[in-house]
């Protein structure tokens, strides 16, 4: 699968944008959207916090119909814990982009991110919609950086593949680099495609696609409030409704796309210096081994070793035993940086300068092979560093 | 509840010691034996962790009948992970011990600590019981400071209540700094009392008190593979074995020794600069209340916020949010250092100076009320500091 990283191509028939509007300071782009030109096959997949912002529960709403053709975002203020004044201003901005484009307001989504527990700029972000209708073009890059907040670096992927004689384009863009940051909240993805997929099968394979890239990513194991991933499928392409091969097709690569996109956002967590990828292969279950998996990443412990450069296997096995999957620890193997470390109960000899020096490296693999069965997982963290504290240690001032 | 922290006092009939055999450099004290002068009643709480250690496995074994008669530790080296060899190494520590004493191996209870993969240098250890074995007496606090790795304070805490008119001690020591420290595992905890209780009420006593003290602790959220508390009852206090309202009131003693310990450990977590003690009450179990607890403890983001005095309610909520007990997030209300700060599904105004000032203690209350019961449960952990991650990402080397 050819994966474009960087830039994107944009999918047939829609326009996006994105500007600042004031509600960062400095001129710094804070305002986003993103339009088809026609009504779209729609899903969204949200966090499980049980304190969730308003946004999403709009979101929610509005996608019981499986239909949207907007996504309008601000960055700046999440909207996040206010109750019913916020659910009033996300409904508000839904109002104010229908009907400048003419459509119901139940096909506009409505996203924020940025400082929680202030109620957002209504007449900033007013004049912001405004002007966004405006602009509508090829504004790609502008819109993947107007979603940013801590990121260093704005998060884009997009592939283009043929589907029974049609040229389908997914496209999609990311932030996120804390699961929440210093007062901060959100993982937000938008993936726009010219595909026909029904909303039905949208869902499941959007469902499918992010338990395999978003649910697969940890910084810091704080869920956050927010957390939203959202696809539109506007069949520009003219496929007509995918069935069978074809929406097999479509599935793995609206998957590489999230794959992508969630790597590069473990990659810009907070504070790191590298991307960590835990591989765990003969576990009797994807599942096991994915909760595997993400108990090493999430492990403080893990973390900062990677950060030192530390082949410490202990502190693996350690957080492979209390995640709550069955397995025999004799019966092992764990390799860090292409080097095996562990197996057979114990630790083994091998060159420590030269794994010193594979930690070295920005892309750090862990293979973990549990040989108790035969399925696969792959999750992604980053390393655990003095900047992590930093940035979340500063005052909220 | 009187409890005497800093020094110990020893309870009838039994004697201690600890001194430096040479596991660590330095003369540093590494090797600790406690000996009951008869056989006494003993209970054991382990790890949950499926990894573990030799001695962990070996007490197991000898806790089967109920009694025990001695405690040996080292310090140093940790035993873990290590198979067959680790059990043997373990298993000669005892009968060492035991041939000395003339009594069962089965009456002792061996305990490691330290580096992990690497084998016990059993030479070493094999001098050290000699010695231990001829220092017996009442060197609780020298005990103390053997058990430690990481540590930078000892802990110790005891207590002595009045029972059917007897005279009763219950004295204990407690290691741990990080859950698992840098190539360094466990925490440890020794009680011993002058009490008489049945093995079975033992083990109930003990359960519930660990349930309500190193249960509610946590550094780094990395569960040890050595975790074990044990403790001896050996009756010189001629209670004869406590029912009624004399083994209750024990109870509550020895839950009250327990609980100072674990905020001992937790007051001198890895990099540590203060002591954050969670309250949740209003919660509808004492169970669902300190999950939700746990969950704000272990979250990266709240720990680095209480660090950098930052009075972030939005972090404490969303690690409430993601804990898996249900709530209504808008009939919450939260304070730090005793200050309001959310409350009615918002953030309340308060003075931000004021809190920052309040932040700047070393101990730091938390105090959740989830309104939807009456339960309540209190757990406690530390601040995540530069120094957690300076201490963590060192070479093993």
């Amino acid at each position: 699968m050819d994966i474009q990283e960087g830039t994107l191509t944009s999918p047939q028939g829609y326009r996006a944008v994105g500007l600042s509007c004031g509600i960062k300071a400095d001129s710094v782009k804070d305002i986003a959207l993103i339009v088809s030109d026609r009504p779209a096959s729609a899903a969204g997949v949200f966090t499980t916090n049980i304190v969730q912002a308003a946004p999403v529960h709009l979101n929610r709403e509005h996608l019981a119909n499986g239909t949207a053709q907007a996504i309008i975002v601000n960055s700046g203020n999440a909207n996040a814990c206010t109750g019913e004044k916020g659910m009033a201003n996300a409904r508000h901005e839904a109002s104010l982009v229908a009907e400048s484009l003419s459509i119901p307001p139940e096909d506009v989504l409505v996203n924020s991110t940025g400082v929680i527990g202030v109620q957002l700029p209504m007449e900033t972000v007013e004049s912001g919609i405004a002007r966004v209708l405006d602009g509508l073009g090829d504004g790609w890059d502008d819109a993947s950086e107007a979603i940013m907040t801590t990121d260093t670096v704005p998060k884009r992927a997009s592939t283009t593949i043929e589907i029974d004689g049609k040229t389908v384009t997914i496209a999609g863009m990311a932030k996120g680099s804390g699961m929440i940051a210093p007062n901060m909240a959100t993982m937000l993805c938008f993936v726009v495609t010219d595909a026909g997929v029904s909303p039905t099968d949208l869902k499941t394979s959007l469902t499918s696609a992010a338990q395999r890239s978003f649910n697969c990513v940890t910084v810091d194991g704080d869920m956050s409030t927010n957390d939203t991933i959202l696809v539109l499928a506007n069949d520009a392409a003219e496929t007509g409704p995918l069935i069978g091969d074809g929406l097999d097709r479509f599935n793995v690569a609206l998957e590489a796309v999230c794959v992508s996109l969630a790597k590069q956002v473990a990659r810009d967590g907070e504070g790191a210096t590298k991307l960590i990828t835990i591989r765990v292969v003969g576990s009797p279950s994807e599942d096991a081994g994915r909760t595997v998996g993400l108990s090493v990443a999430n492990s403080s412990l893990v973390k900062t070793a990677v950060f030192g450069r530390d082949p410490n296997w202990g502190r693996i096995l350690c957080a492979m035993g209390y995640a709550g999957v069955d397995f025999n620890p004799d019966n092992v193997i764990v390799s860090m940086a292409g080097i095996p470390i562990f197996a057979d109960g114990a630790g083994l000899e091998f060159d420590h300068d030269k794994a010193v020096e594979a930690l070295g490296e920005k892309d750090i693999t862990i293979d973990i092979d549990l040989r108790s069965g035969s399925a696969e997982s792959i999750v992604y963290t980053c390393d655990l560093t003095y900047d992590y504290v930093r940035i979340n240690a500063e005052y909220t001032t």
